[in-house]
């Protein structure tokens, strides 16, 4: 245990700039952040893909991750998808009077760590302390900010008929582990958070297929299927999903059947959905099993013209069912 | 009393989409929201100043404004401080589970008519519903993206010896209208929160004066007294305060001293520091004084090569004492 934060390190007093000099400022240092004016100044080139995303997740450590690496890798990869090359970040930090400062730092090393591997810089920050009970514990926010690489980039727009729809990996990694964490249930086999930076991964897809990239998605909250038929809707084409060819791991599809949970609504935290035309499928196979976090990726499922809006599930028996968007919550703070 | 927030509305299922649809899009809309990818699309020019803040006022509905203007004002005026036009805003909400629906939409409302007001656009959003107790009703980060207009831009570290230090109007309104709120304080005059978005202002400043405006600042949390020392930190001068110069209505002063607060220690939201050689200032009051916002603004004292890094107050009596940061806190949750 550390000493517990205090009200007054956010007052935007004496004990704030200690606070943030002492914590923020020398694991996070760059000098556009040491410049410590009240906005940073950067020179990107070109268009600029802007994303923002809060983090409420609870457990806030976890198998795999933590807040702090999950907020870099969740809005790195909302950049990513843009085909954008992510460059800054901004974090906004809300604190509970009497957090752990040894956990604060922790979580702020661990950004560090995930921003320095991701090779994006955290130009500005604010924090705020909240009384004790006013929010639990710690909630963070990232804005990330990226540089375009192709016009005109991946959108939920741009699947057509004919389209191969890949997946990179194994689906409900990080939903599961984060839940079965806060149930205190431990499986046979460990279960870890799949929370990583995709970057790496789509800037070689768009180096090397541009536009053809169609579209470039992570799954995260309401997993694969909200998130396909979120596709389906914005560009109004049917998809059809092979069941056969989704990957669970047997720990997660384990854990799933024990919860009632179905891991195609699962949040991931390291996993994309790619679309490219059915010609490219194969390259964009080979280049993403090149990169480690691209290893399992396979074609999944194909885009159709009929039944535009809907996502259909072909089960391993040849039936179809509806696969609809997540209703109600599985699972609240998931990221 | 509106309908209660669900949980399943921050799910990013189909109830998160209707309240995006039916609540955020239909105030905020524009055209690189509504595309509803993982990121905005934008194409701003030449270099830019970036800020983030996230507010946690309480209440968050008082005289003068509400968390939704502030979140708008707060970080369109540190983008404008570094001498920036402000263009994008980003927005993450953290809501309550139970929070009244309607409460949210005034909100939104307030602001989408603050970003309007302030020329900006919200281009990316993200909500989190947190359960019962996890939350305190609503917090709210945004990002602000401006395009620089001048270099080198205003910034902390360039206040010079013999500078004018200037202030845009009175001291202290909004920390006391939010403190009196939270202590159910009713005085014999109004009092309300100054909240505007200065972006008006500085632009006129930054046109007419360019370069020459050495330092912009808006004296938020820890009041004009940190402010004014995070100056003369960074730039390494010291500053000389004039006490008969600054403006401090009579309601807030009686408040203050019935609450026993000082108000250079009080937060303002709609007030800016400006530094300018002293042959400039003339001119750089004259600007002010065209604007609503600017109409009370005086010189209030002068920049030192004695005593760097310290603000003396020359007192009515013509004495001098040292004016230090915020120590401890007047006031959590003020913004």
């Amino acid at each position: 245990m550390g000493k517990p934060l205090l009200l007054d390190q956010g007052s935007g007093g004496l004990a704030s700039h200690r606070l943030v000099n002492d914590l923020f400022f020398r694991h996070l240092q760059n000098p556009i952040l040491a410049r410590m004016d009240d906005a940073a100044l950067v020179r990107p080139k070109g268009p600029l893909a802007v994303s923002t995303d809060s983090f409420t997740v609870d457990p806030i450590f976890f198998p795999g991750g933590d807040i702090g690496s999950l907020c870099v890798h969740g809005t790195v990869n909302d950049v990513a998808m843009l085909g954008a090359k992510p460059l800054y970040l901004t974090c906004g930090f809300i604190l509970e009077e009497g957090f752990d400062l040894d956990d604060l730092e922790r979580i702020v090393i661990s950004m560090a760590t995930a921003a320095k591997k991701a090779r994006v810089k955290v130009i500005a920050g604010d924090t705020k302390v909240v009384p004790r009970g006013a929010a639990d514990k710690i909630f963070v926010n990232t804005t990330g900010i990226g540089q375009m690489l192709v016009s005109p980039g991946p959108s939920g727009h741009r699947a057509r008929p004919g389209d191969a729809v890949i997946v990179s990996g194994s689906l409900g990694d990080h939903g599961l582990t984060v839940l079965s964490m806060r149930q205190g249930l431990s499986f046979e086999a460990p279960v870890k958070s799949d929370c990583a930076s995709l970057n790496g991964l789509t800037q070689k897809l768009i180096r090397e297929l541009g536009s053809s990239v169609h579209v470039l998605r992570d799954p995260t909250r309401g997993g694969l299927a909200t998130t396909i038929n979120e596709i389906a809707q914005q560009s109004k084409v049917g998809v059809v999903l092979e069941e056969s060819s989704l990957v669970v791991k047997p720990v997660v599809a384990a854990g799933c059947e024990v919860l009632g949970l179905d891991p195609l609504y699962l949040a991931n935290e390291g996993k994309l959905i790619c679309i490219v035309p059915k010609r490219h499928a194969a390259k964009a196979l080979t280049i993403m099993h090149r990169d480690p976090l691209g290893r399992e990726a396979q074609i999944v499922g194909r885009v159709t013209a009929e039944n535009p809006g809907k996502v259909a599930l072909r089960t391993g028996l040849g039936g179809h069912r509806l696969l609809g968007m997540l209703e109600g919550e599985q699972l609240p703070r998931i990221c």
